[in-house]
């Protein structure tokens, strides 16, 4: 569990020779991405951005990371040479943890009231993005590490039996929020969101793929590049159309959290700071402690 | 089709050695049901109850038959030591045969109404309820007695091709209610239950299994050593968080009939007290009574 | 492209011996259709039109089509011993190649208007029709003949791969409008319809079949005797029941559109008047005349 946030994105122009534009969000590691000219050069007609999320050990959603990400992404919105975003892990063996139990453990209501805007806005960002959204889902992805996953257009998960994905909030003694619920029925439909959700599911990659929570399984090693076909496939239509046809729909859940945005805030701190919840909160860091020693 | 109402309700609670409870709900037959002991004991870490409906010879809902059902349900909410309820039939071959139709040929409108609000409060109840609920349908289950099953977190079903679910109150000439819809489309969707209701289909146990109407197909004989086994994976999720998501999940339907329920019970009134309607039951008696002479 | 409108209807009236009724629209070419008797005769205990949509080249849906499309469905409507509809194509290789382009290419805002209410005009008699309707889709289905084969009850496809159905509106860098959407929604649910209609998919009879889009493949040359086995499944159901059954699944989806529709309308019109659009329309159409020449 780490506090250290940190995404690299790494960007290829369509039609432009030379030198690719690479930008670093907080990006001390900085490199060019080695599959990057293979992924998306000469294939896309515009272009595409690949976000590699890199905060140690297992991409935890801290309030600092979410704060990067919505810039990021924010600033690949209004870029209009940038058409498509494929995200994905440089964390070995995991996507992204989910939310960072540390932004919700011991701190104020205030804190905790401004992380959880934080989770609202990077899947207010997310769901209603105008460019075409892929996760290259290369690891385990568990409760918020899945919400991002769900929010995107296309889903590909590496083809690895240990890996898990769902939103597996119950098992913590938390809920997952109505927006949560919505984004996930909206993809596998209620009556698996209504059993994954109250017994805190995590499917492995080809119960994943059965039931809709991911389109697509691939070798580990060809999940970029499978991102980069699936990508094409997508650029194929003018933007216009796609972006109305997205928004219309997915608006009306959109429309649900931002009209009910500031209660949504007041009821997750409510629940959050609880004493029973706390207690639960720390139980589950003790284990975590133990897991590392 | 009889009037006679019963339900046996068997107790095991966790963690207590000695006697089990037990509770006989107008228990006139009530006696230990064998196989409770491996069933519930060991295995759970709290209580859970089984509700064996033995109303002679089908379990038609009678107004008795609801109004029994009810107040055993609430007791059972109301106990904090109890999580789970397992619901099955002590009849051979039939889970429920669904509404009395003898509850709806020739009564008064005030009669008819007070049914029909018995019916909801069953509903209610049961879709909202607190507990795991596992219908374990050990016969064929058509109309009321699918939207029983319907009602429950999960579903298992005997094996048996001879068995039918379903909600085909078309058949009859009768309309099964907004939430009885509503209820159906959120575990097999809008479009199967467009076509099931639309047509009155009675499933088979395969059939069930294939559109989500059921979880699980098990031999006639292991029913509740698999209820058992299910409802072991959902006590372990903490209940307070599986509670909230439960009714996170359902709210919104059960809303939809609480605000609208005297309509509703107007509305069954006013139709199934139509000269038509009155005529198509009588057929139907008719029909019941050549069968059994 | 086309703009003569012609349907054909035969009908066969249960029970009536001697000479079948048949009314043409328009009906220039009217002539017995062979395999009618085969079809309906003996088989139904009510009358079951068929229409034949015969608009050559590929029944595009023209203003004089839609128009003659709606009165014919609307006499059929209130002619009480027509309690079932078959929709087919008269054309070889197209059910109905959907919108017609010319109504919508140079067009004077108040025609476009008018054409866009012909369009929703037979959405809503379609959609909400008291009759049982087949689709007996027996060519490719694109755009509004994939919405038109969407609001029947049930859909037989030819199993002839070459053949397509979906709505691929983005293709034309337009967009499918919400009742289009809403439609999709309610057949296939809500995660294949986002990316169908992002993608502007068109599938093959098996994929469709797959997904759902349609409920039934069968050769071609027993596509009519397929929608009559069908039918006859249908009309043993109590029309009363089932009608009231589907306007209760219908409904809502019904009545979001006679709510917004003169905004829809506006809305359709302020869209396709564009410059971006007109010159979208006209590349299209371009490629089409190079196609036949």
């Amino acid at each position: 569990m780490s506090l250290r946030a940190a995404t690299r994105v790494t960007r290829s122009l369509s039609g432009r020779k030379g030198p690719r534009v690479q930008r670093g969000l907080a990006s001390r590691s900085l490199k060019p991405f080695p599959s990057t000219d293979r992924l998306f050069e000469p294939a896309v007609s515009a272009g595409v951005a690949v976000m590699h999320m890199q905060s140690p050990p297992v991409n935890s959603l801290s309030l600092d990371f979410l704060t990067e990400f919505c810039i990021g992404l924010e600033k690949l919105e209004m870029d209009k040479g940038c058409r498509g975003l494929v995200i994905t892990s440089s964390q070995p063996k995991v996507f992204s943890a989910g939310l960072d139990i540390l932004e919700m453990y011991g701190k104020s209501p205030e804190r905790c009231g401004e992380f959880w805007k934080a989770v609202q806005e990077m899947w207010l960002k997310l769901y209603g993005s105008d460019m075409i959204t892929i996760a290259a889902i290369n690891g385990s992805s568990p409760a918020g590490g899945c919400l991002m996953a769900l929010t995107c257009d296309y889903r590909i998960m590496a083809d690895q039996p240990r890996y898990t994905i769902g939103l597996n909030e119950t098992l913590l003694g938390i809920v997952a929020p109505f927006w949560f619920k919505d984004t996930m029925a909206n993809t596998v439909g209620h009556r698996t969101t209504e059993m994954a959700l109250q017994l805190g599911l995590l499917y492995n990659p080809s119960e994943a793929l059965k039931v809709g929570l991911v389109d697509q399984l691939v070798p580990e090693d060809q999940i970029l590049s499978a991102a980069a076909q699936t990508m094409t496939k997508w650029l194929a239509i003018p933007d216009h159309a796609r972006q109305i046809t997205k928004s219309m729909m997915r608006k009306p859940t959109i429309d649900r959290l931002t009209s009910n945005r500031d209660a949504d805030i007041q009821n997750f701190v409510n629940f959050i700071t609880k004493d029973s919840i706390q207690k639960s909160l720390r139980a589950y860091l003790e284990i975590l402690k133990k897991k590392k020693t």
